[in-house]
């Protein structure tokens, strides 16, 4: 069944009015009357619609049951990666999102060598956010994970070491595995990793000043952009998720 | 210290000569007398050697020490994709070498648009095993994984299920989950996904009458290049490599 993504102020009724672009989706969908759709919210509900009128510039839905995503994961993941060269932040965006991450935060660190200014820091992040509602919905999720600039190093340390398992990724680490940072019940995870030069060992202390675990990935150099996907995979394997 | 690949030919004295290209490399790189560099013969062998001299067209080098590579993982892993449109399969070579894959095979199915003849078949796969090898020297391991084109299902099905642990994921299945079809003890894994429009039902009955499992990845739709990532990611943690 398609399913797609509408702002709660559409969903207000049990009558949906799809106008502009999302009547024509529907319309390269070929969808027809009488035909189902899954409607989100992208806050975790579902609704199940049937299409009740296509008409030239318009289709009709009634929606006919809602009930709780059962897409998203039992465990809430925050994946900060680095600010990064070309299109990995987008590629890991993507993919997370595909993989379940509850949210997405850039920063930036002291060997990244992209910055964002004001200017096209606004305009990344809006196209940040429409890839991942993109990913949402192909991977039919019930939320839209947020993403998020971070001005700082030291607000990406402060805000990751909230989380109830704050992980740190370095490349140095030898013995502390992401397997013995993992407590048995997981619900919030925050997973930190670098930019392509690595981190600074004075980066590497701040984020244990802030009680981060610093954790390895194994014994091969992950590139930035395949470091946090392979521990979002891993950790989601370690919540029970497949 | 710098790392790159010899062939074994190459090192079969305790003096290797580079010339062309690779001493083009070592003088890239800004390599002086004296300095040490690690030279792995891509079967798993570390030759730790120091530059004795640097000329205008050559770079000699003296092997001072020989160990097994300890890069490589504790589970051989054999990843088993379908063909893949644009340059899915590129990057799922590059990512699964990077995660420490044993070997990497692309076979054909039913719903691949994708199909390879003969001559392009050859320029595909000297093109796969270079990235193989390219990112097999990124991450620092002691062995390229071999990459194959298979001809047909039948032929991934068979090889497949002579590993210990043959695992083939399907977006229907929802109750056999990754970690329930995992043994304590991981020696050879074969993992096989789909792509883009998935496996038939009929394709996935033959899965079954080889033996292999039947598998789950989670309640999310992966992407074709994602989910064979996903997959090993969550196994190499199951070893115990994370």
């Amino acid at each position: 069944m398609p399913r797609f993504f509408l702002d709660q102020d559409q969903i207000r009724n049990r009558f949906i009015v799809l106008t502009g672009e999302q009547a024509a989706h529907m319309k390269v969908l070929r969808m027809r009357e009488g035909e189902l759709v899954t409607v989100c919210n992208g806050s975790g509900t579902d609704y199940r619609c049937r299409i009740s009128d296509v008409s030239a510039d318009q289709v009709c839905l009634v929606v006919e049951h809602e009930e709780p995503s059962d897409a998203e994961a039992c465990v809430s993941v925050s994946v900060y990666m680095a600010y990064a060269k070309g299109d990995k932040l987008e590629h890991v965006i993507q993919k997370a999102t595909e993989l379940g991450a509850a949210e997405i935060l850039a920063f930036p660190s002291s060997r990244c060598v992209v910055r964002l200014d004001g200017k096209t820091r606004e305009k990344k992040l809006a196209r940040w956010q429409k890839i991942a509602a993109s990913a949402a919905e192909q991977s039919g999720r019930g939320m839209i994970p947020a993403v998020y600039a971070l001005d700082s190093y030291e607000a990406a340390l402060g805000r990751a070491a909230q989380a109830e398992t704050a992980l740190f990724f370095y490349e140095n680490e030898q013995s502390h595995t992401l397997s013995s940072a993992l407590s048995a019940k997981l619900t919030s995870v925050a997973l930190i990793t670098g930019p392509e030069g690595g981190f600074t060992e004075a980066e590497v202390d701040s984020a244990r000043d802030h009680g981060m675990q610093i954790c390895t990935l194994g014994k091969r150099i992950l590139r930035c952009e395949t470091a946090p996907l392979c521990a979002l995979s891993a950790v989601m394997f370690a919540a029970g998720e497949y």
